[in-house]
Order: C-alpha cells, then sequence, then structure tokens
C-alpha cells in the first residue's frame, strides 16, 4: 500500500473538514446531495462521452496502481539479472530454463524464455521493445482518463453552480433566501475544485510517475537481456545497468558479481 | 453502436434536467431560443472560418465514428494474418490471391493484393505507411474539428452573457426586472459550457482513442503482411504480432497457427 | 473565394447583431467608438512590438490565403505528374523541357527544370526540400501573427473594462450613471472577445489547415519528381502517389496512365 | 533602430493614455505609486527567484536585441558566400586567408578560418553547429526571461488586488470610501496586465521571431562553408542556398555568381 | 549561496509585506492562521497524492540546488579536460590513473576511469550517455515536483474562499460582518497565489535554468573524454569544447594547451 496516496487523501479531506467545521456554520451547509449528484454524475456522464468503455472499466486496476507500492526497485532487478548472467556464463543460456522458475517478473521470465528458444536477437529485441511501447501506452492512457476527469469535474462544477445562480436570480423576491441559495450555487465548484485537485489531477500525476519507475526496470531488463544473449562478462553488464541508478542507489547496491567472482 | 458515446450524452442531459428541476424554478426559466441561437449559431460560425469546408461536410462521419463501436478486435485480426501466413506457407505468395476475397478490411486486401502483384517489398512498406501516415492525419484533424468547436462554444457563450449584461446594465430601472434579466444573460454562458464539456471536448478525446486503437491494427497489419512476404514462419509472426496486445487479451487468444500446425 | 471563412464571418457578425437587436437596448448601446479604439488600436501596437514588420505588412496576403480556395486538388496534380512521367519514359527526360511551358505550378516548374539541367537526385531532393521547410516556416509565422492577435484582442479587451471600471468607481455619486458606466466598461471586452473568437483565433486555425494541404501537395510533387528522374515506370508512380490520397478522393481520380497505357 | 518595437509601444501607452482621459476622471486616478512598487517590485524579485543571475543581469542586452534592426539581410549574406566561393575556385582554398579582412560577421568569419587552417570538415561541421546550437539555447533562454515575466506581472497584479480588497473590505464603514479604495485595489490588475499585454508577452514574441531570423542566416553560412569546403561550383551553391529565400526576396537578388562567370 | 534565489524571496516578501502596511488596516487582516493551515496543508495533501514519497523527501535536497551557485563553470572544466589531454598526450592514457586523485567532479572521474580501464569508447559513451540522461529525469522530476505544487497551491486557495464564501452567505443576518468574513475568505486565494507565483512556479524555472547548465558540463565532459581516449590533439578538443561557451566567457579563457605547448 502506498502512503503517500491514502494518507494524502486522508489529510487533504481531514484539512477541508476541519476548515469547514472552523467556518462556524456546521458541515450540513456544505453537504447537499443534488449538488453531488450533478458534479459527480456530470463528469461521469461526460467521461464515458470521452473515454471508451473497456478503459472505463479497469479504472479500478488504475486507482490500484496510483495506490500500490510502484515499481519493483531498480537494485534488485539488477541483481537478479548479474546473477542469470553468471549462471548463463558458467553453464550456458540453456541452463537458464531451470532459472526461469525463481523469475517472479512476467516480463523477465518471457524474455529468458526468449533467449533460452535461441531466438534471434534482432527479434527479442523487437518483441520485448514492442511490449514496452505497448506497456507505455496503457499507461499513458490510464493517466490521460484521470487528466480528463481532472478537467471535467471542475466544469461539470460550474455548470451545477450556473443552474443555481439561473434560479436564484429568477426567484429574488425573498431577500433572505438570496445568500443560502447563492452558497448551494457555489457548493457544486466548489466539490468541482476538490475532486479535480485532491484525487484526480493528482493521481494522474502519481500514475505518470509511477509509469517512468516502471518502464525504467523494464529497460533495464532488455538491456541486461540483450548483453546476456550476446555473452557479455557480467562485470560489464552490471557497470552498463548501474549507470540507470542515482548515485545513493548505486552504493547501497551489494556486487552480487562481485561474490559470485570470488568463487 | 458505441453505448459508451450514447449514454453518456443521454445520462449527462438527464441530470442536467433533473438539477434544473431540482432549482425549482422550473425548466423555463433556462430555455431561451435565441441564447440558444447564439451560442449554436455563433460557434458554427467561427467554426466555417476555422475550419476548410470539405471538413465541415464530413462531421456526420466523424461522428459516426465517434459513437461506432471502435476499430476491428485486434484480436482477430491476428488469427486472420496469421491464418493467410499459413496459406502462404503451404501453397505459396500466389494462392492468396483467392483468399483475398475473404478479406474485409480494405487495407489488409490492398496490402495482400500488393504481395501477391510481386512488388518490391520496401514499395509496399512505403505505400501501405504512407496510407497509415494519412489516416492518421484525417483522424487528427476531425478531433481537431471538435476541438475546436470546444473552445468556441464557452467563448460564444461568454460573448452571449457580455451582450446581455449590456443590455441589463443599460436599464437598471426597474429593479424587479434585474435578476430575471441577469439569469437570462448567464444562459449563454450555461450552453456554451455544456455543448463544450458534454459533447465537443468528451467527443473529440473519443476520437482520439478510436484512432490510436485503429492505427494500432493498421501497424499491426504492416508488420504481419512485411513477415508473410518475407516468408518468415507463422508460429515467430504470431509471437512478434501478440507483443501488440494486452496481456489480458494475449491469453484469450486461440493459437491459430497451432491449431494448424498439427496438420 | 473561399465560401467558409466569408461566409462564417457575415454569418457570425448577422447572429450578433440580431442578439443585439434581441436585446431590447438597441445598437447604439453597444457601439463605443472610444473602446473600439483601445482594443483595436492597442491589439495593433502590441502586435507591432511583437511582431517584425515586415511580416506585419503581409498580412493582407495571409488573409488573402484565408479566405482564397485552398491549395491545388491533389488528384489534379498527381493527374499532372504521371502526364509528366509517361512523357519522360516515352521521350526521355530532355523532352520535357517542352512541357514546363504547360505547368502552372512554381514549385513543380522549378523541380522539372532542375530534372532536365541533369541536376544530380540528391541535390534536386535537398534544395526542394529546403524550399518546402522554408514555406512550412512561412505559413507557421503567418498562423503565428493571427494566434498572436487573437491572445492580444482579449487581453486589451480587459484592460479597457479595467480603465471603464476605474472611471466608475472614482465616480459614484451618481447612482443612475453607474449602470449605463459599467456597461460601457464591459464594452472593450465584449469587443476583444469577439475579434479574438470569431476572427483571430478561426483565421489562424484555417491557416493550419491550408499549409497542411498545400504542404501535403508539395510533398507528392518531390515524390513524383524522384520517382520520374529514377525512370520509375508511371503505373507504380501513380499507386505510390495515390496513398497520399483519401479512399474517397482515390475513386473520383481518373486513371490518366492507364488511358496513355492504352496507345 | 526597429520602428516596430518602439513605435508600437509609444501607440501602446497613448492608446491607453487616451483612453484613460476619455474615461473622464483624470489621469492621477489611474497613478498609485504603491500599486506600480507593488507589481514592478514583485515581479522583479520572483524573476529573481525564477532566473539565474548572470541571465537577469544581461536583460539589456536582450532587448537591445528586440528593438534592433534583426538579423543580417539573408541575401546580402549569400551574395558574399558566393564571392568567397568564386575566390576559392579561382585561387584555392588558401587565398580565402586574405579575403577574411572583408567578413564583418564574427561567425563566418571564424568558419572561413577553420577553411583556410584544413580543418577536417566533418570537424568543421560539427564546431560550426554546435555553435548555432549554443546560439539557438541562448536565444531561448532571453525569450523565456520574457515569457516568465509575461505570466508573472498579472500575478502580482492579482496579488496587489488581493492585498487592497482585503483592506477595503475591513473597513466598510464610510461607504463614499468603497468605490474609490476598490478602483484603486483593481489598479495593480490593470498594471500588470499592460506590462504583460504591451511589453513582457509582445517582446518574448519579437525575440522568438529575431531567433529565427538569425538562426536561418547562420544554417545558410553553414551549408555555404561545407559547400566551398567541397569545391562546389558557386552556381550550384548559390541555387542551393536561394531554396532558403522567399520568391520576393529570391528574384531581388542579382546573381554575383553570373557577373564573375562573364569574366 | 545563490543570492538571486535568496535576494528575491526576501525582497518579494518585503513588498508585499510593505504593501500590507500601506493599504493601513494593518498586517494583523492578512494573518489567519486557519487559512494558512488550509492552503499548505491541502496543497501538501495532494501533493502527496500527486508525487511518490520518495521524491517529496528528496525536496530539501531540490530546494538546496535551487539556491546554491548553479554547475560548475563550463570554463574551468575545459581548462581541466585540455590539462587531463596533455598529460594523456605525453604520458599515455594509464598516466591518467594518478591524476584521478585531482579531479573533483565525480562524472568526470568515472568517466577518466573508464578510460584508464581500457574500456571500449562505445561503451563509455553509453554509459555517460545513459547516466547524463538519468541525471536530466531526475532534474526534470524535481522542476515537475514544483510545478505540481504551483499549480496546486492557487486550487487549495481558491478552496479555501469557497468555504469562507459558503460561511458568509449562510450568514447574511450582521451586514457588519460581510466585509470582514469576505475578507478573511479571500485570504487564502492571496496565499496561494503567493506561494506559487513567489515561490513554486520561480523555483520551478530556476531548477530548470541550473539542469540546462549542468547537463552542458556534462556533455562538455563526455565530448572531452571521447576526443581524449580517441587521442586527438589538445588544440584540436580546445576548438571543439569552446564552441559550447558564449563568445564573452570564451575571450576570458586563458589557453592552457598554449601554455603546456611551450614546454
Amino acid at each position: 500500500m502506498d502512503i503517500g496516496t491514502i494518507g494524502g487523501l486522508v489529510l487533504g479531506l481531514g484539512l477541508i473538514f476541519w476548515g469547514i467545521i472552523m467556518g462556524g456554520v456546521g458541515v450540513g451547509a456544505y453537504i447537499d446531495p443534488p449538488s453531488i449528484v450533478i458534479v459527480i454524475g456530470g463528469t461521469l456522464a461526460a467521461s464515458f462521452v470521452a473515454i471508451p468503455m473497456s478503459q472505463m472499466l479497469s479504472i479500478g486496476k488504475v486507482i490500484g496502481k496510483a495506490t500500490s507500492n510502484g515499481a519493483d526497485d531498480a537494485g534488485e532487478i539488477i541483481q537478479k539479472i548479474i546473477e542469470i548472467a553468471n549462471i548463463a556464463r558458467r553453464e550456458g543460456l540453456l541452463a537458464l530454463e531451470e532459472a526461469v522458475a525463481n523469475i517472479e517478473d512476467d516480463f523477465l521470465k518471457k524474455g529468458v524464455m526468449l533467449i533460452v528458444d535461441g531466438t534471434d536477437p534482432e527479434l527479442v529485441k523487437a518483441i520485448l521493445e514492442t511490449e514496452i511501447s505497448y506497456i507505455g501506452d496503457r499507461h499513458s492512457s490510464g493517466k490521460k482518463m484521470f487528466d480528463t476527469m481532472g478537467s471535467l469535474a471542475p466544469a461539470f462544477g460550474m455548470i451545477g453552480t450556473l443552474i443555481g445562480l439561473v434560479a436564484m436570480l429568477q426567484n429574488l423576491s425573498d431577500p433572505n433566501a438570496i445568500g443560502p441559495s447563492m452558497a448551494v450555487a457555489m457548493l457544486t465548484t466548489f466539490y468541482g475544485s476538490l475532486l479535480a485537485n485532491l484525487i484526480f489531477i493528482p493521481i494522474a500525476n502519481k500514475l505518470s510517475s509511477r509509469s517512468t519507475e516502471e518502464l525504467l526496470v523494464k529497460e533495464i531488463m532488455v538491456e541486461g537481456l540483450l548483453s546476456i544473449q550476446a555473452g557479455e562478462n557480467p562485470r560489464i553488464i552490471e557497470e552498463k545497468l548501474k549507470a540507470f541508478l542515482s548515485p545513493a542507489i548505486r552504493k547501497s547496491l551489494v556486487s552480487e558479481e562481485a561474490g559470485t567472482g570470488a568463487e
């Protein structure tokens, strides 16, 4: 579970709640069911027009990614790859068939199996890169879905406010009703802004960061797999892959290769 | 018929209608024919200045695409291509001439005919890719047309409101008329926002997704056709093309090649 | 004359005029010469700061392009190129010298002359592509000029409104003057929005579409010229060039090559 | 001196001044020294946070470029290059050493000296293109500086207005003071808009056009220098370079090469 | 310490403070702790949703970079590289092992060690460029973090104002309370604008400039290291690297190579 996403949402809603209480007119003044229905319903309705159904149905999975712990640790993946490289060097590429069982990541597993099958290196590269590019496209449609909702929510907030203002302006006879009517009209704008700026837009940003991390790990895998297939020295592979890491992570990485090299 | 687009529009308009009724001043207060004419007419007029006539006249076709069921299923197309690859492998490229009759997609049909004609592979690739790039351009002008309308509608909404406010301000003598006059002035902004955020912008987004899907299918076709012409093994072709699919779709894809391989 | 641009402008202004009359306070209330001078003059002044003089002076030519009938028909150009290809094939490249007289388009004429002169194909390609890229740059500065004006006009509209509001607020003693003063203050915002959304921004969009069309035709010409110089079969040239067209246009294109092939 | 930039600024300020006088409350109502200090000071302060000091100190030079007469005339530069090409052809590359004295442009001079020194063509190209790319970067940071100021000025205008409105709202006891207080509060928004839309944003646009012109001239120089070094025919060099010019400029260009060819 | 960032912040806050005092209602009217908590808290909460935790925790380091003195001086680095090039030329690549001790920059040190180790030039280039691209990614996520905060702060400012306005509108019975209530409601918008336009957005811009400078220095290093490994003449290396500098800096650069050449 990603503490940032959940904690941020809870903290944000808590602060808004606290701010409302500080306002002194009670929480009830900020809750208007029809307004909630118009903003959430309108945003959803326009989203169904904007976004293909298949993608709308995957929204749970996309939210899951935004609230999960992010991609595998790049350092661990590099150690795993160097381990595989050492096996390949000592026992040959065919020996990797057994090693596949210990690989959890589907993408890495697929790559190793392609190598074991003796697939042409060009084809291995083409297949894995097509897959990476497809994964990138899938990620960016997830992000785009939340970006779209993040721009629709304030728009339907404003549409709701316009409906309320027209109603109020048509009915100015009772001066005492003007204030509360206008307050209610403003609630849809409030809901729309809150949905967009606490939920939709931040989640779109988090998805974008997650995608960058995940694609980096996948690129490290491809780089490593191609080096293993080319029979490169595990030490050089390690050097190449570590260039993808930040200096801080790099230092914490215990050289697996150095260890096995001592055998 | 695409349920999302139609259903979203119906749901959105229904919610707005319900919200208006909840406002308590009656639906009539939200319908002002001159305001409707100014917003829709102004948006159309500026669209005629902005968009070439030939494209404006194709708007029906573009809306049709946005409300249709989307591109062919990529899985089916891959099966079709592997079927063609098997025929080509067993009976030679010329045998594809008969197979053409069973191909529904114009683009795939054209590609197979180019192969049957013995066209140079470089030229086959050039012709098909020029066509894909042309299709992409056509799609993006369709999307741009709706994007343009989506930014013009709120602008003409605001222009209508300014016309109404000036009329109201010039005529403040009757205090009872101020409220209703201002309510009417706001209606154009309401119409402009609704048109933009429920119809134009969401449809532009849907068109963009449809285009991505359709171009992906076309790219799979080109990849497959070139592999068939190069005489590649149907099994390898299948492996290559399946990298374009999401894991979920991939699993549901029955391997046509495996079946024919058992012959 | 392009009916869309002119018709759209007339329709748009007519609708605004009609909307003003429907407002019931008379057209005079919407015409304030000083406000018109501030918005148009301010936009022009800032445009002179923003845009090089040489380009400002070409504004008439740019407007002419936006209101003209657009680029040559791609279908006709392809027929012309195939005609030239047939002459080149039957009578040799030098025979094109006479054909040049029948070519109206300057760009195509220049290309044919380069071929007749026996210029190296690489150089022909380099010269024509430099020219296309230059034409593209010139088009996009025309578009950018209108985009700039389209963002300056509403800004000077708002600046005019601020000048009017400050004047009104400094002079609240006569309550009867407040309404009309504020109405006048709003007129500059009205003018700025109208200029931007009916004229500047739509014309910028139209210029962008015109440029795409024109550059496509030029690219077809380069593709065709290089194929002619390479001595390719007119039938294959036709196949290649027709990939640039939409299916609808393609069907309506009578094959010139087929006709001459029957000779 | 560039008439457009200076003339546009003078015209714009004159129009605003005239508009203020037409407002009838006197120029004094529009001048509030504290408001001026807040908008200009706040914009400058935030610019110091946003922009490196070295660049802030070069602002005078950047303004100088925006108000200067623009890049050298491309036509003249082409004639100069053809002149050099003719010398190189008749008397050899080493003869260019004397010609260097007549070259005013530092970039062209450097290029000729690299050729005279017998530098490897690949290296000449690499050095000159690195320099062009560096010049482009320097230009775009100049433009970005004005873009940044153009977005900060309205923001500090709004911040100033908020400060004024809060002061006014805390002090509603004297109804006669409300109008003038609000008028003063609006002045910062007025200043911010004017600074942004008459000065900062238009100058950023002008700098961008100047950069495009200057880089085009530099690219013509590199193209010409490499052709001279390759010993190409001056006539062909002229043909190549003239493709960079607009048809209008091209016609006015007297062929230097034709003249010397008659010798 | 970077004077611009710190000085700009102090100057900006001082000006706002002075402007508030000029407003005449006292500083107290502009300080409302609950409003401060809502804007800063809400921005932070949404940032935790938007930005991965690991990056949020590095915010101190990112601020440090924005307030530091910027990248190493490119001139000094070039002198250092030419020094290394001279050692390599006189004493061979292996002699660089001792020189490594005098190199402070980690990136340059790593590059020299790769050369000393006799790493293949292609691999040296690949490792260093992967690292540069990683550094660029890290910089742009730092910038993006501040951009995100810069758009969230005004949004939560507006959300806070809506909460305050609703409270005020629900409670119009005491006319004397309206002004102060509305003043307080506006404070969150004021805080949000100030945070965004004096701190978040300007710091994002400064980070972007710093990144450009730093990456330029790194690119100079890679260019220099590859030239050293290729055994190029130090004089030519100097010529190549100086093309990265502005003319002003170039002149101030004492030619290290000329000095050692005199030995």
